[in-house]
């Protein structure tokens, strides 16, 4: 007598080859991980009684990161989006001015384009990297822009695109060499958006340190954590300067007097939440290398899934393998919500890329280019559990 | 043979007196004390993982807050910068309007302004509680504006000054019967800002909760801290749902989509540092008395000090004591820096009033009323140590 085994469904496959990297029980999307001297410094914090906006783990945690990137300056912020918010006004945007953006990114992307007054253009991204697309978008430029007095001007809105803002889409950096070569022949700042790839590295430098300025995020679904936190990355000491001065309420330094010389922000990173970051920090790399090694794990049980792809780093880059991401066929891509249905019932949390931005109620109305590659990725990708202690 | 001594000089005089209170060694203007369960609560914050937007800690900070001051509702955020910015955004503040602000108090209260595209509008203080003086702004606002299709309009810029914020300064309430009144009377929606009065009472009410909505502030300066902190009061339950939404980058709820329905703040207090929070409140009690306790002391003091007054809580009024302030006569005003730096010398730190907000070169332009009352105050205010640490 035989026995008849049906081929497994694709979910069914996926949720089999998910459990078999992740062991037994659920398995959240990303958790962080304190097994160094988190609990140490965060007590000298404490005893210190500098835990707010003053204190030595600040400049430690600048210090440390600006190593690990090899930045010449850091300033450290309350979160990403405040970093990014004022990487963009240092980079000149204002009221009226859009600021290209990819339509395949997070919120705060677009969001801090907003708090400058200024207008978010949404660009297409490629498969390769899941970044913006500098070739197309160097065609698109080319077509629908002119310069006049040295600004790049839409010719549709009549509005000067003032940056271009590339993100790091899940840890892969993003075509650098193309968009700077994009931003330097349609005179755009380049603001890279490298909240999601703290550890990543393109063609040997580490990302967020190749544009005007780079921005960090250590929000507790990030590799690092800092409970909330952000940095800005710049090779320039003047823009170094003056984040910082914008981002403690513009005080100038006096021993009692309270002037302040321009519209600052309250955006310091607190000394409680640094020396989180600082005991992070040392365990960076333990964690990049259990996030490469659980890719390693995913590839070998991937491979045996037909019409689903494990995204790999792009060519000369080092990837963070910040999460984990499937990319399901284009003929499949209609499976991707049973594939959500069926791992987050089974405890294994995945979710779908981001909604695209020009599809969210606020930037409906905003200008963007043909985005056929990031519609079809936005339907196609899910991102599966990708915590450093998954490995041990 | 007769020993003549001569009569000390006022600054002296200062020196010795906050000696006195303060006793031997240095003293700071304010400095956190951390004696409850601020290192079990981290630990535990720690554990858990939860350290960031999301933890009972944060939920907990807030329940407790709304217990003690009264407020049916509140949010917990990154800072009192941002909660006066959402609160503003949610009075209807927008880009084009106007808002009252006094010009004294520190920046933040003019910068959440400027966040919302509006311009602040200066108004006077009094000597009596150090806040907004509703009868002189009454008296100002019937002269400059009018109403149209209801809204207080200013006459000279034609622009509609759509909210009012008085300041609790130092942590001594304002006039909040008269300045409702005000508020009522020229259809103005009131947010108090609140940063410095955590623990004052208003004629048995906690301030920050008479308006549309109030912010609070836990900078490491103030009453009790979470590092850098900050929360919005309301009693009115949708203000808190939306305050809540937008804090959270309005994202709308759902197990894997990122629907953002508005533009929205990346605000949220961390975990972290609502888990602070929390033993703080804990202690916030005990503060208060010795804060109390500490002003009683300077009061013996200082009353043997001539031409220099001790501001005490107004009537009907409970204050927090958050800085003790001296104020000097009229005729001695020339002495303040005298005194200042005597003290400081001596390594009791103390400063000045903020330099009003309308000598700042970012706010020099916008419109204001006959400051003459804060131009007198803040000329003759000295803060002196503070912190509740001082009493035993």
């Amino acid at each position: 007598m035989n026995i008849v085994t049906t081929p497994s469904s694709i979910p069914e496959q996926v949720v089999a080859a998910i459990r078999t990297v992740v062991g037994a029980g659920p398995a959240p999307l990303h958790e962080p991980s304190f097994t160094g001297n988190e609990w140490l410094y965060l007590k000298e914090c404490l005893d210190s009684t500098f835990v707010s906006s003053v204190g030595k783990f600040v400049d430690r945690f600048e210090a440390e990161l600006a190593a690990f990137t090899g930045a010449t300056h850091v300033v450290a912020v309350v979160n990403g989006t405040a970093a990014l918010h004022i990487a963009l006004k240092l980079a000149g945007v204002k009221a009226g001015d859009e600021v290209l953006v990819p339509a395949l990114t997070f919120v705060a992307t677009a969001n801090a384009v907003t708090y400058c007054g200024a207008t978010p253009h949404f660009v297409d991204s490629e498969a390769r990297t899941l970044g913006v697309d500098a070739a197309k978008l160097r065609e698109y430029l080319a077509s629908h822009t002119e310069q006049r007095a040295g600004h790049c001007v839409n010719r549709a809105t009549g509005r000067v695109i003032r940056a271009l803002v590339p993100m790091h889409t899940f840890g892969h950096p993003a075509d650098l060499d193309g968009l700077l070569a994009v931003a330097r022949d349609f005179n755009l700042s380049l603001v890279e958006d490298a909240a999601e790839s703290l550890g990543s590295f393109y063609h040997g430098q580490h990302t967020g340190t190749f544009g005007l300025m780079g921005t960090l995020s250590f929000n507790g679904n990030k590799t690092i954590t800092t409970g909330g936190g952000g940095a800005m990355l710049t090779n320039n000491s003047e823009l170094a300067r003056h984040a910082k001065h914008l981002t403690t309420t513009a005080k100038a330094p006096h021993a009692w007097d309270y002037r302040h010389d321009e519209v600052g922000y309250n955006y310091r990173l607190p000394n409680l939440n640094a020396a989180l970051g600082c005991a992070q920090l040392e365990q960076l790399p333990v964690m990049l290398a259990r996030k490469r090694e659980l890719f390693q794990h995913y590839q070998a049980e991937f491979l045996q899934v037909t019409n689903i792809k494990l995204m790999a780093e792009p060519d000369q880059c080092r990837s963070n393998y910040w999460l984990q991401t499937l990319l399901l066929d284009d003929e499949h891509a209609n499976l991707r919500d049973s594939v959500l249905k069926a791992t987050n019932e089974a405890g294994l949390m995945t979710r779908p890329a981001w909604i695209l931005m020009h599809e969210l109620t606020p930037f409906e109305a905003c200008p963007r280019m043909d985005l056929t590659v990031a519609r079809s990725l936005s339907r196609r990708i899910v991102n599966m559990p990708s915590s450093s202690n998954l490995v041990t």
